[in-house]
């Protein structure tokens, strides 16, 4: 929690007067969202958020940072955790099932840095699967594609309600294994080339730099 | 476990030939199904069922049965689980967010069977907090309006996504809680009638019949 709440605070920092902020989801993106409002509340920047979830929109709220859409406004910076990082700063995301409006959000960006503790740092990505975002009805389907490019999707199913997670969209999510995800950039392509698929949770050539809390300190990697 | 089984497992005897059925969402409803499917398998009965939720309609297809929809066919038979049931069979569902559909399935059939283990049978509901579904954009405002008639709503969050539940329908769940309920009927309607809210989980007057899984069998509770 440390580590999240370091990179979470520093990111905070980046962001300048006048900027829309595209507003990521998950636990350590809570901390720069926070850190964010507490700028925005001591009048030392003024902002307008983008959220890439219900959960970041009421987090914004609650903090004190007026939200405005994709469709009002361009991103100046977005702000975003991730579950991998490899070497090339490519992501997978979306184990908080947020991971379309956060492509959305995180791609429109001018600059997209990525906030993690170290533990999301690898050297290949696919040690976890890649969440798939999926129209409930084209769900069987879309496991058979996938299937035929080599993944093995298992649907994600809920905890507090019977059945399957259902994402802020009112979809399904596939969370797909791959024995080895050899290039992360024709994966994604592939993936969401299949009729159905919303949006994948491989984010390749996106992150502009990551911000990584290691030891106590923050590490800057930047895209080459 | 074994009481939801004998419960699940006796209400399918009172499925006929040609029935359609309504497949009520849960764990205990869960044996209802298997067993239906296995009556289906046998070649005992040819029945279609109409699924309640995506776990529903599931477990459905996996047990062998045809289904079908609302808008197709009308409902001869219900059979679906409760959280709690008072001495006049109404009762409080929802635990497992489906209880939207459930209303309009269940409340359609001309029979209307109710499954439950003996922990579900309570002098006067309102122990549990009666779910609510809302439309997202409404809230706040639904919050602010349940809170005027007595409640205390509290936002079911996720557990494998980030922030909020979402229903099968896209709408967010209120655990609405009530120091005590006096007349069901009343805040069955009064709850339906703040705009913003799709349906809550108060089910007066809907159930023909209760079983009850005690001592290892079976108890039916009647409409009197």
């Amino acid at each position: 929690m440390e580590l999240k709440r370091i990179v979470g605070y520093e990111a905070a920092k980046l962001v300048k007067d006048g900027d829309i902020v595209g507003l990521g989801t998950g636990s350590t993106t809570h901390y720069f969202i926070k850190k964010l409002g507490e700028r925005v509340k001591k009048d030392e920047i003024e902002v307008m958020g983008i959220p890439t979830s219900y959960q970041s929109f009421f987090l914004a709220k609650e903090s004190g940072i007026p939200v405005t859409t994709l469709n009002e406004h361009d991103i100046d910076i977005a702000v975003d955790g991730a579950d991998e990082v490899d070497p090339d700063l490519n992501l997978i995301k979306g184990g908080g099932a947020a991971h379309t409006m956060e492509k959305i959000v995180d791609g429109s960006a001018v600059r997209f840095v990525v906030i993690v503790d170290s533990s999301k740092i690898v050297d290949q990505l696919g040690s976890m699967p890649v969440p798939v975002e999926v129209i409930p009805d084209a769900m069987r389907v879309v496991q058979r594609n996938i299937e035929i490019i080599g993944g093995a999707p298992a649907l994600r199913m809920a905890e507090r309600k019977d059945g399957p997670v259902i994402t802020d969209n009112g979809n399904f999510v596939l969370d797909v294994a791959f024995e080895e995800i050899g290039n992360p950039w024709d994966l994604e392509v592939e993936l969401n080339s299949i009729p159905g698929v919303v949006e994948n949770g491989l984010f390749t050539g996106l992150a502009d730099e990551v911000l990584v809390g290691k030891d106590g300190k923050v590490e800057t990697l930047k895209r080459i």
